[in-house]
């Protein structure tokens, strides 16, 4: 994935309709939930089994891939503004959270780690 | 960026803690929402000026990196799962964006283009 | 419930503290989404039915009611920085919702009124 | 406020069009954030002081009647499954937020209480 040639795209598109000047940090992050939210609706009242078989329905797939690409598309812009490497970004919180997530504790069982009862081992 | 190296990572990640079972589309929509809702909190009360200047501080910048790859890690996962290509959704979106937000109706504004009023043009 | 008893008690809580310089509805909207994630943070991860017996567990019964708490405060805070009364306009929307979904239509199935295919009728 | 004539209203309205089978506390706390980023939205381009001044502009405060009554609502109604009192819980929050933000260190400071350096005092 070329996310630097994304990046350059949305410098561009916000360039030429001089929309810089409401794009600060802050309002991007509202632009990202807001999108997030948007993705969540989609699934809001189905049960988890049909939001698994959502890939089965293609007017259904269509929101989806919007509103992911939506959410992908607040985050890069906000990543470009603040000079933040998402991959290199998302491979520390992989190994981070390989450390607060190890195995014997985690296994089958997604419970925060800051709320496990370490007393219980 | 390699994302298909990330999501990889991702699915050992989860089969290895048998978290499959809890990721379904919908599960994983409320985490991207509460991953952004994370990023939100950071910027909740700062002014505009001020989020832009959070890259001039260390301490907040970690916390923003982990926040965005939070986010992003969500995102890969779900499309992951729903077998939807990131960055090939982002490029139709932003072509869709050209067409929603012509530059002559968009300089210096930012309304919703199914909120503009086009009897004003 | 004396709704502007608690309205009351929140804005000598922050005169006391010169809070309302930051409470602008902009940021009270940022705080409003960030309390009703951490809700939806207790649910992720559990089935539709483990949410329905979450009333059996004290311990997370007292999460939920803290959250409920957080929710409402900055919505009470909102509404009276905005003089909207929240009984009227939740009547009124109630009012609104009967007309909106039908009970025709809407038996059974909760599909957004805008998104309803009215042509099956 | 008559808190329990409204979720009364609510029970009635779910009862008759069949909607308890998907009002789960889970897919009620989804429908709460929704509705919560609905109302951002509205703030979302707008700076904190334009924010203030929406209460001059009939047909924007129209919307965030609209959305308030959405947030309210939903968590009138996810209190009522779940048997909370949503005035009790409030009266009790405000108290824990006077031990948590006590005068003397939050007077001009909205510092979350668990982010703040009390090594400075």
């Amino acid at each position: 994935m070329d996310i630097n040639n994304i990046q350059e795209k949305l410098a561009v598109f916000s360039d030429q309709r001089d929309w810089n000047q409401f794009q600060s940090p802050k309002n991007l992050s509202m632009g990202l939930v807001r999108e997030a939210s948007e993705l969540l609706e989609i699934f809001q009242w189905l049960t988890e089994q049909q939001s698994r078989e959502i890939v089965n329905s293609d007017k259904q797939m269509l929101l989806v891939k919007e509103e992911i690409a939506d959410v992908f598309l607040f985050l890069a812009r906000l990543a470009d503004i603040l000079n933040i490497d998402i991959e290199k970004a998302a491979l520390q919180k992989i190994k981070i959270n390989k450390i607060k997530y190890p195995i014997s504790l985690s296994k089958g069982n997604m419970e925060k780690y800051n709320r496990r009862n370490t007393n219980a081992y």
